[in-house]
């Protein structure tokens, strides 16, 4: 009898439910989406009901069909956002939103951590020091919201929160825990030091466990609330960051996998915690023996998304067709694409994009080829870096996310980056890098080393060499012009 | 009986002629457009025979109408183009076409001359070391064509070769010649140092007279040619630059003329030489008692022509209505102009433009806005060296040219510079101010202390004060990304 399993993965704008043979064979997905609540103060935020509701949502829906169809699901294993931080009180009810990870208002903050004890800590956590880590949050909140931080009995993620909605304990993974900038990547336990920086004790947190951890029995009724059977185990699964990795089959250094969409990251997994002198990559545990080494990029279709509006283009189609009337380069004009400040490489909030080199025969497409080859070198900016930690260059990137839709973009890519880019058939990375990570914590598989067969390579770009030898000349004053961007910004 | 006079301006694109009776009246104007040849190689290049015809057509033009009204005019006075250069044979055949201001061929000779010799040469000569001086030029006319710098009898300027068609001499004014770089302000003797440099002796060059120089009686035969009587006296006027100011009625300190065109200029007039120390500004000479200083800006018109053309906005009108909704400062969105390289305040034929500060809410607005404020400060960069080497600032700006047609355009400026600018019936600067010329050449006036009852204000701008004291702060900003954006061209 086939076998099933659900993975489902608690993203930013949507919850999103797919449901798989263990032969990796995609049955059904199911999506509900959230609002996620934006102001100029920079909060970004989100109601946590609304979001267990749409856990709640996605689970039933797969199981109402599964019951049609007589499928049993043998096992649920749960992929999540990381860094949001939320308080709750002894009742555990929200006694603030959730504040998301791209909420900007505790920027203010990270300057008490840019000294070596935020190095350190830095080193030992995994998570760089900025308005995104929950440690930086709550330092805002303590600040900011005293009496709230008083009031609170717990300060959890929204993983954890919507298991309490289930289990009624608060627990989290290795995994999210791995990405508060709380937790300690070397001795698997909530760091004391960051813990004293923040203000609070463990006993404030939710308590990590391993990635493959089997969650307890859910109680009947709920079990019959979800639709279903007793005998369906829950795995508490990882971050959505490090279950894409598995969820495109890049889990060794020499492959790397590449997602872009609104934002973008790049990540390769080694064997053991790694940080970076220059602390321009995470470290995120996706198993004791998996550790996802990276850097998200802000600016990653959000900026192609401006151009598109703001120089009058009619569609991504004809934005793409312009780009490709003018030559690799831009005829010298650079685009730094810094436009909601950046994360990886340069992890300055504060920084803004720029245009340079522009001379009066520069054009329309000029300028839009600018603004694509400027998202790819900061993309190609954070490779090296995760180069530079790893020690070593990658054979092969596994593209995700929306920007594989479009073969220029992805082209010029591998163009820049000189290594063949391959897009797999699977298109819910964060939901199959759950379920595949269920397979091991229900000992289905000992270990990933057979997992290649569930893929398939739909499309592959090869770098055209001549191109990749001149973006290599190009990136070297990109990067220079970055370096003075930076300065610029301090000198303002 | 009503008495006439003829101002002819021999500019870049087109030769004017604007007849004016005696107390300024503008009676007729003819124009004779030609060709400007440029190329990739940064040549920009005429032909001088084309010119001298174009000369010819106006002025018959002009005396055919008279004819018929039964005009005679009194006197002609001359403008023409700063450094333009060529070469002729013996017989006074071009060797060369005219190697106008704006070829670029000679600018890695410009090193050549960035020394302390430069510097003195400077200051001896009121012209910047740029590709565009004549001196610079020579130096390249040496080395990249030998054989023709052999064959040559002479190397003068447009104007000279008009006036030899006219006289089968060699004349230049002070004006023009104070702008080859081989003139010598304070002897009013061409430099001897600088020629040497240049490698050629004054008996190459054409002879310098004073501004005001009645030039000998023309042959019966070329007067009747031209339709002229023979009581016709013939001005050697000045440079167009310096009798835009005149024409405009900028002939003291405490007023400055501000031109806008294609490209722009601002000047103001004072009783001596001065040069800047930090060698921004030019120094001209339009009588042995007024001393052009000022500055000229490549980056004017020609910018918003190409933000119109590639930002796809419909035309001038719409273009200033939309940069009417963003607000003064563009939201922190910088743009610095230097699209075609720049001469003042800079003087950096490398330099590049450049947009700073872009975030994720600008948009279209903020661009066109950032691209006229760009512009405008500029301008505003130039005044301020031109303040220091005068050591006082301006209570008025006359402005003319192009941009006086856009009340959004003039506005801006007039917030940024927080002083009042006004717009004055004359149309024709150029030709105006040398009539005005003639008027002191011809004895019919002692000076120009009189000259203001023949213009009149046909718009003001007042600054507003609340957008000016904005502004400064924002203009500080502007010039320390100016000082980036040079760093980071010499880095690059």
């Amino acid at each position: 009898m086939t076998k099933y399993m659900l993975g489902i993965d608690i993203g930013t704008t949507n919850t999103k439910a797919a449901l798989y043979s263990y032969s990796g064979e995609e049955i059904m997905v199911a999506l509900t989406t959230y609002d996620l609540h934006t102001n100029e103060t920079g909060a970004a935020t989100q109601n946590p009901d609304e979001i267990t509701a749409a856990v709640y949502d996605v689970m039933m829906e797969i199981t109402d069909k599964c019951a049609e169809e007589n499928i049993n699901i043998s096992f649920i294993s749960f992929s999540s956002v990381m860094h949001s931080l939320l308080a709750v009180d002894e009742e555990g009810a929200p006694l603030t939103p959730v504040i998301t990870w791209g909420d900007r208002r505790s920027e203010p903050y990270v300057k008490n951590l840019e000294n070596e004890k935020g190095s350190s800590i830095y080193h030992r956590t995994g998570t760089p020091i900025h308005p995104m880590s929950p440690l930086v949050k709550l330092l805002w909140l303590q600040h900011e919201q005293p009496e709230i931080t008083k009031q609170a009995d717990r300060f959890i993620g929204i993983k954890s929160y919507v298991l309490h909605q289930l289990f009624g304990e608060y627990y989290t993974d290795y995994s999210v825990a791995n990405a508060t900038g709380l937790f300690n990547m070397h001795t698997l336990k909530w760091d004391e030091e960051a813990l004293n920086i923040a203000g609070i004790t463990e006993e404030k947190l939710a308590k990590p466990l391993p990635t493959t951890q089997i969650l307890p029995p859910l109680k009947p009724e709920v079990v019959e609330e979800l639709g279903l059977q007793l005998e369906t185990q829950l795995v508490i699964g990882a971050s959505d960051g490090c279950l894409s990795n598995l969820g495109v089959n890049a889990i060794k250094t020499d492959t790397v996998a590449l997602s872009v969409g609104t934002s973008g990251a790049i990540r390769t997994v080694t064997n053991q915690p790694q940080t970076d002198k220059n602390e321009r990559t995470f470290c995120y545990a996706l198993t004791e023996d998996h550790w996802v080494i990276g850097g998200p990029v802000n600016n990653g279709g959000v900026i192609l998304d401006w151009a598109l509006e703001q120089y009058g283009t009619v569609d991504h189609k004809t934005l793409m067709e312009e780009i490709k009337t003018a030559k690799p380069g831009a005829d010298g004009l650079f685009f730094h694409p810094y436009l909601v400040g950046e994360r990886a490489p340069i992890w300055r909030a504060d920084v803004k994009g720029s245009f340079y080199g522009l001379s009066i025969h520069h054009q329309h497409a000029h300028m839009l080829r600018a603004i694509l080859e400027g998202i790819n070198f900061n993309l190609y900016a954070v490779y090296h870096a995760i180069s530079e930690v790893i020690g070593d260059g990658a054979e092969e990137i596994l593209a995700t996310g929306g920007f594989t839709k479009s073969p220029v973009w992805v082209q010029m890519l591998a163009d820049i980056f000189g290594i063949e880019i391959a897009i797999t058939n699977v298109t819910e990375n964060g939901c199959f890098g759950a379920a595949l990570l269920g397979l091991l914590a229900t000992g289905e598989i000992d270990d990933f080393s057979d997992i290649g067969k569930m893929f398939k390579i739909k499309r592959q770009y090869t770098p055209n060499q001549e191109t990749h030898v001149f973006y290599q000349e190009h990136f070297e004053k990109y990067q220079k012009i970055t370096q003075h961007l930076l300065k610029l910004e301090d000198d303002l």
